[in-house]
């Protein structure tokens, strides 16, 4: 049967998702709960890797099990072995046509900028740039990003090339919250390895008046190579809000993730 | 020159407030600060000793200086000096006979208890009961607490007595607080070590009907020592709001302080 959780976890302590030897990670957690609770050392996939010290609130994850644990019930067993940090938030039983990355129609990530003053309630959770941003302009530049784009400026350069760096954007909005911070919300497809922290490092340089609105376009075109590339934000600001699915559920891989 | 630092603090990761060696204190932090800012070696007084584990959104302390930074620019300043888990809020010039502690004419506290699921983001800030509790019963028990009374039941068990375990609360509320947790205001002229944790507990108790709403009238009477006195809740669900002064500022001192 394949169990399909709804997790949330703050980033902060753990070595981002992907198990690693040693290291505190949150599929490594996850998969530690599952063997507690049946004796089953099953392999859990989730929708997005997210990076050491990002959040999620609702990343999904899924994995196969035979014991008679029902669907829903998994949730709450699960948590009996939760550190503080980490909650399993829901479970269900999901087809075998699920898969939580390659079924995944799109994630909603949020990138938090505080421009008031330091507050070590969130801390923890928000980039800590600590003064006024113009939103009117990031709002400008966020929209360029929506369509099918060429994100390579926004990723990390890698070599050799291994990856198709084209990725399609739903929604881009900035939103300032309680006159003391931005969200950068960002919705799409998937994404590539720190492209997020990158469109939000190029949204920072926006509304602080180091680059015009206009900066995002050519990053987004061959004008790329003659430009500075966005400097990439801490991890700690970013959360995977959400990971949306078709019903029933499709396969969404690209010709790169099936090569 | 008297400087009165507003400062807010996650305290899981501090022994509390007053300094010790070895330990990592808010008292000790802030001190540090100032040395590293100024080179002077100052005695900082806070209002509140909090807990190890408790946290403040609003505590005050204040200390006396002689470098001419001005007043309202401390806070800048000391901020530069600040782990992210401490802030300071504000700084201003306090007249020689202001004193954070023996002129505070109340303290405000909040305990969070959450009743619904647990939340990764909120877990170092609420202690997870995570079942529902019956609000009305707890602010009819909550109701008894207003007036001066005396605490000996909500505090630690001293031996020998050293203290005057009377003191007076002006309010005491209980609030439900988006569905999924009870948030216990108390606003007193001062509260006794472990005092806030304890009526919590009561609270607590009543909320889940171990303890009828009469209860808590009972524990302020002689009847205590005939009952069960209330459990003490986790330090990390506490959390000092606010401290409030005359204007100008009086001696608050009870005959005990004095002594």
């Amino acid at each position: 049967l394949r169990i399909k959780l709804v997790v949330a976890y703050d980033g902060t302590d753990f070595s981002g998702w992907a198990a690693q030897a040693g290291q505190r990670t949150v599929q490594g957690t996850l998969t530690e709960a599952v063997r507690r609770v049946s004796g089953e050392d099953v392999e859990i996939w989730g929708a997005s890797r997210t990076d050491s010290g990002a959040h999620a609130s609702g990343q999904v994850c899924h994995f196969d099990t035979e014991v008679g644990i029902k669907p829903e019930k998994w949730a709450r067993v699960l948590n009996r072995a939760m550190p503080q940090d980490l909650a399993v938030i829901s479970s269900a039983s999901a087809g075998e046509g699920f898969h939580s990355r390659f079924s995944a129609e799109h994630r909603r990530y949020r990138y938090r900028i505080r421009t008031g003053p330091r507050d070590p309630f969130q801390s923890r959770y928000v980039h800590d740039y600590g003064k006024p941003l113009n939103l009117r302009l990031m709002n400008k530049a966020a929209g360029a990003l929506i369509g099918e784009h060429d994100f390579l400026a926004f990723t990390e350069e890698l070599e050799p090339r291994v990856e198709n760096t084209v990725r399609r954007i739903f929604h881009a909005d900035v939103l300032e919250y309680h006159g003391t911070e931005m969200q950068v919300e960002i919705v799409g497809t998937a994404f590539l390895r720190g492209m997020m922290r990158r469109i939000s490092g190029a949204l920072l340089e926006v509304g602080r008046g180091f680059r015009p609105p206009e900066a995002i376009s050519r990053l987004l075109s061959e004008e790329r190579e003659s430009l500075q590339w966005p400097v990439v934000l801490p991890a700690k600001g970013l959360c995977l809000v959400e990971v949306a699915y078709d019903d029933p559920p499709r396969d969404h891989r690209t010709a790169s993730d099936l090569a």
